[in-house]
C-alpha cells in the first residue's frame, strides 16, 4: 500500500511506525484486556505471547462478533486489505466497541524482494512494525526448523537402511528457507558419495508454503499439532502406500519445537488497540488465514474481532469459510470487502499508468469484479459491505457511480480513509460493520457439505464462485481423485490454488469472466492440515528477488534503527 | 555430560533444570547486576537480552578478571568442561565473589541428533534449558537467515546479468540450516531452467559454521558488524579477483536481520547466578567462543568472569588467545584445564567400556596429554589449573597418583564435584582460582605477532602447541599462502581446522604424540571474520543424524512441557 498511497502522506510508513508512542504491552493487557502479566511472555516491551493457561482459561468465556475483511480480486494497484483490517478495527475501538484485530505474519522474504513491510501502512498499522516484519517473536523460524527436521529425518531414515521402504522417487515432503531463493527451486540432494546418501531430487519451497505453517494455523491445541504433524504425508512406497511423519517419529519433537511459536502473539496498532499477528500460510496452496488459536482467543477477549484472509473473496474469504471456519466452528458475522477506485478501473481495462484520469466507463465496467465477490460472500449467509479505500486521486464522480453501484447491488459502500486518518478515517464503515453485526442477519454455513465428493466440491467452487462452466482433468488427475475419495479423504475440504488476479485461471481476464473452464493440474493431499490441495495453473511456492531488491536499501544504523524498510 | 556421569544422580540433567525454581530475569539483573528494567528486552520471563544503550553505558567501567576454562585433548567419556565453566561460576558465587559465567549458545542441530542439551549438566546447569537448547532467543536463527539472505542475493545477481562477473565455478560462499542434514553438504542447484537461474554445485553448511556466525561472535558493535559484513567474500570472478557481500549491497540488510541477536543474552544459574549465553561457533573452521560483546560486557558487571573455549586446549585455547582475545583486547587472568581420571586412562590407552577399572598406569601415560596442555597454556603468559571433573568411579588410589603428576608438573590439580553437588563442589575450585588471580602474575601474549607471515604462524602453532615436527602443504596450497600473504591478508590469525581427538591430525593418537606433520589440505579466507582458516584433515562442516536420533525421544506433553531432552 505504501507505493500506491505515498503521494497522500510525506511520511513513509516505517517513518510513521517509528515516530510512534507505543505502550509497554503488559500495560495494554492489563488495561484493554484485563491480563495479568503472568498472563503473557513478553519479547521486549511490546511484543508479548499469551501463555497457553491464559488462552485455556479463556474456553468458557462467550465468543465475540467475528468480521472478515476480504477483497475484490487484487490488481498492482493495490487494495489495502490489511491497512483496512488495522483501520476498521481501531475504528470500532473509536467508537466506542471493545475490538480486536487478528492478522498474518508477514513473511521475511518478500520483504528482502519487492514488498517490503506487511504491518499495514499509513496511519493504519501495527507495531513495532520492523520487529513484525523481520523476525518477530520467532515463529516463522520455528515452523521452517520443524519443517527441515522433518526433511532431514526422511533422507535420514533411506540412509540407515530404509526400513519404511519409501520410493526417494516419491518423497512428497520438500525443505524450506524463509527467502526468496528461486536457485533452490529444484535440486538434486545427497550429492557426493556414500557418506551423504542417495541422490535425489528436492526442492525448497518459502517457509509460508509448508504443510507445517497450515497445521500450525488450524490446530486448536499442543495435542492436536502433534497429532496432525504426525499425519502428514512425507512420502509413499513403491507400492505407493503412504508414509506418515508419525512413523519416523519425528512429530514429537517438531511440536516440541514449535511449542512456545502456537501461542498467540499480542501487539498494538498506532492507536494503541491490541492485535493478536499470529501465523501466517500461504493463500493458494493454503487457506491463507491467521492461527485458529489467536482468532479463537480474540473472540474470548473482545467484542468484536477483525480479521483478514489472503487475496480476494473468491480465493482467500472462500478458504476462510470453507476450510478455517468449517474446521474451527467460527461463524462470521459480516464481511468487508475492500476495493478501491483504482482497482475497479483496472478491472474496467484502464492500464496502471493511467489510473490518474476519471474512467466512469471502466469503473462501471470493472465494477462487476466487486459486485460478484460481494454476491460470493452472500453465499456463505454472511452480509457483505463494500468499503473503498480512498485515494486522493478517486474524482467526486467516480465516488458518487460506486454508490450507485452499490445501491443497485443492494450493498452498503462506504468510503474508508484510515490510511491517512486512522481510526477516525474509518468511523462511518465501524458504524455500518456494527449496524450489521447488530441486524443478527448472518447465517453462517460452508458452500458445500464434508460429505460432497471432492470432485464434486472443486466443482462447486468453480462454477458458483467463479463463474465457471465447469472444471476439467485428465485421465490421471481424475483416478487421483477417485484414489483420494475411496482412500478415506473424501471428506476434506479442498482447497484451490490458482492465480489470485482472476476469477479464472489466466491472470489477464480482469472484471467476472463468465463460462471459462478451470483445468486441474495437479493433487496435493495435505493430510496433516486436513485439505486436499487442487492445484489449477502455476503456482510459484518459491519466489525469487527481483533485479533490485528491497534488501539493498534496508539497513540498520549504530544506534540500531532499521532503514529503507517501506 | 549426562551420560557420562548419570549413574551419580537418579534425575536426568531436564528433571533437574525443570525441577530449578528460577527467579524473574528482571529481578536477578536488578539485584545482582545493578541493571533496570529498561536496561533488558524480557525474552519470556527468565531470559533477556541487554540493550545496546546498556551496554554502551558500561563501556568505561573497569574490567574484571577473565577465566577461561578449557580442556585436555576430549574424548567420548567427556570432559565437562561447560558443566565446569558452571560449577567454577558458581563456586565463585559461593565464596563471596561477584561472578558471571559467559558461555556458547548451543546449535539446535546436534541437539536433535546425538548429542541432547547442552547447557551444562547435573547441578551446574543455566536454566531455562529447554529454551537455551530449543531456540532461545531466536540468535542463530536471525544468523543463519542473514547468511541465506546473501546466499540468496550472489545467486540472484547473477541471474539478473551478473555485472560483478562472479564465475559460478567460484562462488565461496555456501547455504546453511541450524540442522544435521546430509542430503544438504553437497547439491546442485538452479536446476529446472531459465526461471530459475544457472545450475551450479553447493551445499548446506550447519548454521555454527557460518562466517556470519564468527563475524557476528567477533564484532564490537553493529557498525563493526555491517562493515565486516560486507568484508565477507562471496566468490571470485574468472579472472579470479574477489567479489564482497558489500559489492551486492547485502551486507546493510543482514545487519537489519542481526540487530536485535547482537545483543547478549541474559540468564541464570541453577543457582541463580548470572550468566551470558551468546553466539557459538564451530571450534574448527571458527574460533568457537562466545560472543566479544558478551564477553567484554561481563567483564564490567562482574569481577570474575568465567568462559570457554571449544575442544581441548590445544584448538579451543589457542584460538580463544591468538583470535578473540587478540582481536578484542582481552587479557585471560587464568586458565583451568578440565581433565577426568577416566579421559586421562583413554588417552593411556584404555577402550571405553573398561574405564571403571583402576588403571594406574594408564593413568601416568595418558596424564602426558594433560601435561601439554597445561604447558601450552603457559606459553601464552596465563598460569593454568588442572581440574579433575569428578565421577564416582575414580579410586583413591588414581585421584592420589594424579595429583601427584600436578605436583611434577607444578601446577596446582584440584578436583570438583559441582556435576552432584553445585557451586558447594567446586569451591576449592574456585579458591584456587582466586589465589592465582591475586597473585597478579598473569602476563597474557598471543603466541605469535600479526607481522608474522601465515606460514609461519601455523608452523609455529604446529611446532609450540601440538609437538609437530613441521607443516607440509602441495604447491598449490604454498602458492595461495603466498597470494594471501602478498594480497593483503598477511596480518590476519590463522584458524586451524583439525580433528579435535589428537594434537596430531590422526585422530586415533592420542596422548601427547611428537614428531608428527601437519599436513596442510586446504585454505578458506574468512575475510568478513578476519581470519584464515587452515584446514588440515578431514572436517565436517555438516553432520548428520545418528541411526536413532535424539529427535525420536523427544516431545511436549499437553501443558508444554518439553519430554526427551537429556
Amino acid at each position: 500500500m505504501a507505493d500506491a498511497q505515498q503521494h497522500k502522506a510525506p511520511q513513509s510508513d516505517i517513518d510513521i511506525a517509528q515516530a510512534a508512542r507505543m505502550r509497554p504491552i503488559v500495560e495494554l493487557a492489563r488495561d484493554r484486556l484485563g491480563l495479568a502479566e503472568t498472563d503473557l511472555h513478553p519479547y521486549g516491551h511490546h511484543k508479548a505471547k499469551l501463555t497457553f493457561d491464559c488462552v485455556r482459561g479463556l474456553e468458557d468465556r462467550p465468543d465475540g462478533k467475528l468480521i472478515l475483511v476480504t477483497a475484490m480480486t487484487p490488481t498492482p494497484a493495490g487494495e489495502g486489505k490489511t491497512t483496512t483490517t488495522v483501520g476498521l478495527g481501531d475504528a470500532l475501538n473509536h467508537i466506542g466497541k471493545k475490538a480486536m484485530i487478528c492478522l498474518r505474519e508477514p513473511s521475511l522474504g518478500p520483504c528482502f524482494g519487492m514488498k517490503g513491510g506487511a504491518a499495514g501502512g499509513g496511519y493504519a498499522q501495527v507495531v513495532p512494525m520492523e520487529d513484525i516484519n523481520l523476525h518477530f517473536t520467532g515463529d516463522f523460524h520455528a515452523i521452517g526448523i520443524a519443517h527441515n527436521l522433518l526433511a532431514a529425518m526422511i533422507d535420514n531414515h533411506i540412509y540407515w537402511g530404509n526400513e519404511l521402504k519409501l520410493d526417494q522417487r516419491r518423497i512428497a515432503f520438500r525443505r524450506v528457507v524463509d527467502m526468496n531463493d528461486r536457485a533452490l527451486r529444484q535440486i538434486t540432494s545427497s550429492l557426493g558419495g556414500v557418506a551423504n546418501g542417495f541422490p535425489r531430487e528436492d526442492g525448497f519451497d518459502i517457509t509460508v508454503a509448508s504443510e507445517v505453517m497450515a497445521i500450525f494455523c488450524l490446530a486448536r491445541s499442543l495435542d492436536d499439532l502433534k497429532e496432525r504433524l504426525g499425519n502428514i504425508i512425507v512420502g509413499y512406497t513403491r507400492e505407493k502406500t503412504p508414509v506418515y511423519a508419525r512413523q519416523l517419529e519425528a512429530h514429537g519433537a517438531m511440536a516440541a519445537l514449535l511449542k512456545d511459536a502456537l501461542a498467540p502473539n499480542l501487539v498494538q496498532t498506532l492507536e494503541g488497540n491490541p492485535a493478536f499477528v499470529h501465523g501466517g500460510p500461504f493463500a493458494n496452496i493454503a487457506h491463507g488465514c491467521n492461527s485458529v488459536l489467536a482468532t479463537r482467543t480474540a473472540l474470548k477477549l473482545a467484542d468484536y474481532v477483525v480479521t483478514e484472509a489472503g487475496f480476494g473473496a473468491d480465493l482467500g474469504a472462500e478458504k476462510f469459510f470453507d476450510i478455517k471456519c468449517r474446521k474451527a466452528g467460527l461463524k462470521p458475522a459480516c464481511a468487508v470487502v475492500v476495493c478501491t477506485i483504482r482497482a475497479l478501473k483496472m478491472h474496467g481495462g484502464v492500464a496502471k499508468e493511467d489510473l490518474g484520469q476519471e474512467n466512469l466507463e471502466a469503473l462501471k465496467q470493472g465494477s462487476e469484479n466487486l459486485a460478484r465477490h460481494v454476491e460470493n460472500v452472500r453465499q456463505f449467509g454472511v452480509p457483505a459491505i463494500v468499503a473503498i479505500n480512498r485515494f486522493s486521486a478517486d474524482t467526486e464522480a467516480e465516488r458518487d457511480l460506486v454508490r450507485q453501484i452499490g445501491a443497485e447491488l443492494g450493498v452498503e459502500v462506504i468510503e474508508s480513509d484510515h490510511w491517512a486518518s486512522g481510526g477516525a478515517g474509518a468511523a462511518e464503515l465501524a458504524e455500518a460493520v456494527v449496524a450489521t453485526v447488530e441486524k443478527d442477519e448472518a447465517a453462517f454455513h460452508p458452500l458445500y457439505p464434508d460429505e460432497m465428493p471432492l470432485w464434486d466440491k472443486v466443482r462447486t467452487i468453480a462454477q458458483s464462485l467463479y463463474g465457471a462452466q465447469g472444471i476439467i482433468a485428465d485421465k490421471v488427475i481424475r483416478a487421483r481423485f477417485a484414489e483420494l475419495q475411496s482412500g478415506g479423504f473424501g471428506h476434506y475440504p479442498v482447497c484451490i490454488a490458482k492465480t489470485q488476479y482472476s476469477f479464472s485461471t489466466d491472470p489477464n481476464l480482469k472484471g467476472a469472466p463468465s463460462n471459462h473452464v478451470v483445468p486441474i493440474r495437479e493433487l496435493r493431499l495435505a493430510s496433516g492440515a486436513e485439505f486436499l490441495v487442487v492445484v489449477c495453473g502455476d503456482i510459484m511456492t518459491m519466489p525469487g528477488l527481483p533485479r533490485v531488491p528491497a534488501a539493498n536499501r534496508i539497513s540498520v544504523d549504530s544506534d540500531g534503527r532499521i532503514v529503507g524498510l517501506f
